[in-house]
């Protein structure tokens, strides 16, 4: 923590400052500058928050340094995580593509798709039975009928599933059929969730919150990992900004500044990230050229029927294009697309 | 919902959108203009989303008119809705000031700062028992013991008690305990809990998500009420900007939009809006003078030993000034500082 | 500025920085911390920026910690600054309202619109000749047309004129026709307009842009300052969010910050601030209870016929109102409504 | 235009609403629906604005429909426009990388970076000989002498150069020296210099505003080219946001929306949307693979010496890599990198 101190603060100010600094158990470091001091504080910050000197006469300002994040960190781990779902590698040199409907509305919907993805070249499944809507009035999901379909799927195409949990309940569930156990950006913070998920064995996608900052995004990942459950993969899906010609706003420099930062792996959802089909093609494209891990896209063979988000979803041709182009953007990256699982 | 056709848009272009709009039950009404066509969409919509037209050829836009909220509408009650908070009523031509620490602390911090909070003249008394924290290394509160120091302060002071559940089991502990259920900004989109909130009995109070609409916000609403529960308080407290000399950006216009749109309650809570100490006071007047049912803010009696939140505090001198000059702003619009219980 | 080390820097890459930090006459102060080192910075940053140290090996983050406005600021005068706009003091204990019409459209339009502010009791005028549109094909004022009927409506009515320069020759026609020199939120950061504005002796109301920080305000406000035109009137009216209940999101918090931190008044436009007629009274009241020195209104007697900005003009028997309210507001806060000038 | 009315709406309510409507010379078509009647409004709109029906009672909410552009617009021009700049051009299938220091600072400097910028394989040159700076006390660029020097190096290594004009004198100076005028995002929305520069010959290179929406850039591109001046590209360089991991969010999905409607070319710049030397390269690949024509980056070969920004300038070697990699994505599209002018 740094404390500014403003250009006239007198002496005693500054002295009461450093005194209830030490008073916390911690040491201040007095700088004194051409125009004003700082105080620089060391120490391991224990539950008490000395951000309250902000109040104390003769303060301009108080500038945070440290992050709270351990787990997450290069500095805890310098290799990159690699996370199997289900068998399939998500992290290192490898790229994925998830692919899948929105929900999962029916075994017939659901086989389709599922066969259009695994021949498209995707390696994972995704698929809503739990669909957390804005309205009430919105489809819900099929719940655990839904999650059968899914596990019905994974045997009949060898395509791990990737799929939503709301709430303890549903994620013991989720737990239970799937592979890989999805936390919805509007969950990112629903911290008894990420504590439940921490304590699970399976990994957990964990999606950025509409107006989370990396921080925060990481913050949340510690949670679950901080309960034991080190298999956490990150995914940017946009954020809520001013711009309005997509839903949301893809922050796609958030890859870099992750891998830089952090060893887990970070995926893209360009699909939920723009709200729109036609952009889900060269969003892909550009989150494979920022370095992400993978994308995770929305396929419906009949969009204009979907019970929800058909606007955003591709066709299973669009699909196949993707993988190929994504696939050709990580050889300019030294990477290759992650091998599917052999069907058995 | 209106459907924008490009300026060169063929007529069987805009013959087949008619068409398929027309097979999903709904009635197309296309209205020919100087530039362009534009087919005017009505009737109940159903399941299927009809937003997926945006990808026919020649669909410039698909604009959505209709809004999913229909309890909290005043289309549905007219008249404001005015709720008890254990005997306090909220909304009306009264005006509440809610105070207390962020965190219950110990049984005398919480009785020294709820004897702050009568004497200076507010009604009802808030502090969390569960709090939910960025870091998992953050104190997350006394739970259930956090609980029972409220509702003995609540005997002692007559105040009654605002404070927030994080999930479905504390949500049924603070329902016994206390006399209104807080659901945080982190959970405005927490489903499950908004449905469990709407089978209890006991009022609840909803805080704008981070970066919530207004008719997000509803939708929430929406959820508590349609599980049966109309005693839905709102609550802005600050949304996320690029603006960075306060905490959040306090929205102080959804006050008079809500007002129009809904006969919900609408608080405002300055401490988290802003997070920071000396912007407390003047923005309570503010939000009493645009128009809302009252404040919520945090009070501690030594704010540089808090737990947490210390740096947005109030002391308790400065809380009476506050309940002060709301009730003299809310003179000026015609309304009165709601009276206090008795003490019994 | 200080440089926060990883916690695995090396000892040499501490020392390069070091070095680096001194090469350029800057001093460096390692702090050396429980997990990490953090070095202080100080010293008179020239031209160089040593922001540059980012890019060292082992350095984690810099943070930037002084600020480059002087002027504007109470460290370098601690009382309050009032401007005398055409003999009407903005600042201080009084609280002015300004009001008029968006676009002078016509002598009869302007005429009948500056009695009601003054009958209202407005004590300034407000009223654009030069209009920037964000389309070409919308109106763009009357120009010096304008100008010579608001330097009517001045001497017939007593109402000293605001208006809007929108680039330098406009500047100098507006400098001689009003008594004071607005500068549109787009043009905030326009640098040659401010240093020209800066040349003026007429007061500048600098009005805050679309997405400026309170930090970048106050330096467009030194721009003007460093020319040494002294009489700037700062003006919050609405930041770009995501919310889209109004046009901006009127950011009411500033005021109190601005008030910590620099001498200079500063008002709020509520017209352009929510875009929304019936948003503007209540907006009004909640600006003065923030503590601003003042609003500026958007009013016309016949809104549906309004060149621009219809949507927001507020009718005189509106005005009339929002006078008394805004009057009995700062009574709250012991101050008082400016005197308007005598009628000569 | 679609006017929504409320629910309850009354039939003389509508009927007053269209009678307006009518009565401004426009069109009312109204549209009776399950729960509530719409009115869509066609006809050629003038100069009044009919959004002020708003205010009318029974009317729930005012959308607007048409956009206001037109020249830029695909229904005006479906071809890409190919734009020139000194030889080179902008635009179609090829691609161009745009590379120089911030700042011109000296015949020396220049030299050098131009040199590595030849070298390593890009096609235009940048640099900036008038510089807007947030604070006064900042470098401001070396004025019409920068504009000599980059001559000076056009010759010398005939690349076209690209710089910033910040006002009407500066742009007729950078009209005669440069091969293309840069307005800068500070300048996006400053109407006069937009004009000055639709009567120039020369190409113009528009900048997006930090919170300009799509909209708002196109229409900016429509006042240049409504003054005859056709030659405009445009650039997204990162818009305000909340997340702090860069200076900027770069909104990559504006690339296929801006394709869409638009046939302007548009390049990103990676430099100021990051605000990071080190998210540079990995989001100059994303742009491209986006669909951008290009990209427009910072260079220096001493950023540590570097007058304004050096923090986010790369290498030359790193600029070489960049270049390299574009070229190869730019394959995955079947595009290819523009070639450069020949050494004369």
């Amino acid at each position: 923590m740094l404390i500014v101190m403003e250009a006239g603060a007198r002496p005693e100010q500054i002295e009461a400052v450093v005194r209830h600094i030490e008073k916390m158990g911690l040491k201040a470091h007095p700088i004194p500058g051409a125009q004003r001091t700082a105080i620089g504080v060391t120490g391991r910050q224990g539950m008490k928050d000395p951000g309250f000197v902000e109040n104390f006469p003769g303060v301009k300002e108080v500038i945070h340094v440290s992050h709270s994040y351990k787990l997450v960190s290069r500095e805890a781990k310098p290799d990159d995580s690699v996370i199997s779902v289900g068998g399939v590698d998500v992290g290192g040199t490898g790229v994925v593509v998830v692919g899948g409907p929105c929900a999962v509305e029916s075994i017939d919907q659901t086989r389709r798709i599922a066969e259009s993805i695994k021949l498209g070249g995707g390696q994972l499944f995704r698929g809503g039975a739990y669909k957390p809507r804005t309205s009430p009035y919105s489809f819900q999901g099929l719940g655990e009928q839904g999650l059968e379909i899914l596990a019905r799927v994974r045997e009949e195409f060898d395509l791990p599933i990737v799929t939503e949990a709301i709430d303890e309940p549903t994620l013991k569930l989720v737990e239970q059929y799937a592979d890989c156990i999805q936390i919805g950006a509007r969950n990112m913070q629903n911290f008894s969730l990420l504590k439940t998920a921490g304590r699970s064995r399976k990994p957990v996608l964990l999606k950025r919150g509409m107006s989370a900052t990396l921080e925060e995004l990481l913050l949340s990942a510690e949670y679950i990992m901080s309960e034991g459950n080190y298999n956490v993969i990150l995914c940017e899906r946009g954020v809520r900004t001013f711009s309005d010609h997509t839903r949301n706003t893809v922050d796609l420099s958030i890859v870099p500044a992750i891998k830089r930062i952090s060893h887990l792996p970070i995926l893209v959802d360009p699909s939920h990230g723009t709200g729109k089909r036609n952009k889900v093609l060269p969003m892909s494209r550009a989150s494979i050229a920022v370095g992400a891990d993978g994308v995770l896209v929305e396929v419906h063979h009949k969009p204009e029927e979907a019970l929800s988000d058909g606007p955003q979803a591709i066709l299973p041709a669009t699909f196949a294009q993707l993988v190929r182009e994504v696939d050709a953007i990580a050889q300019v990256l030294g990477r290759t697309l992650q091998p599917a699982l052999a069907t058995s």
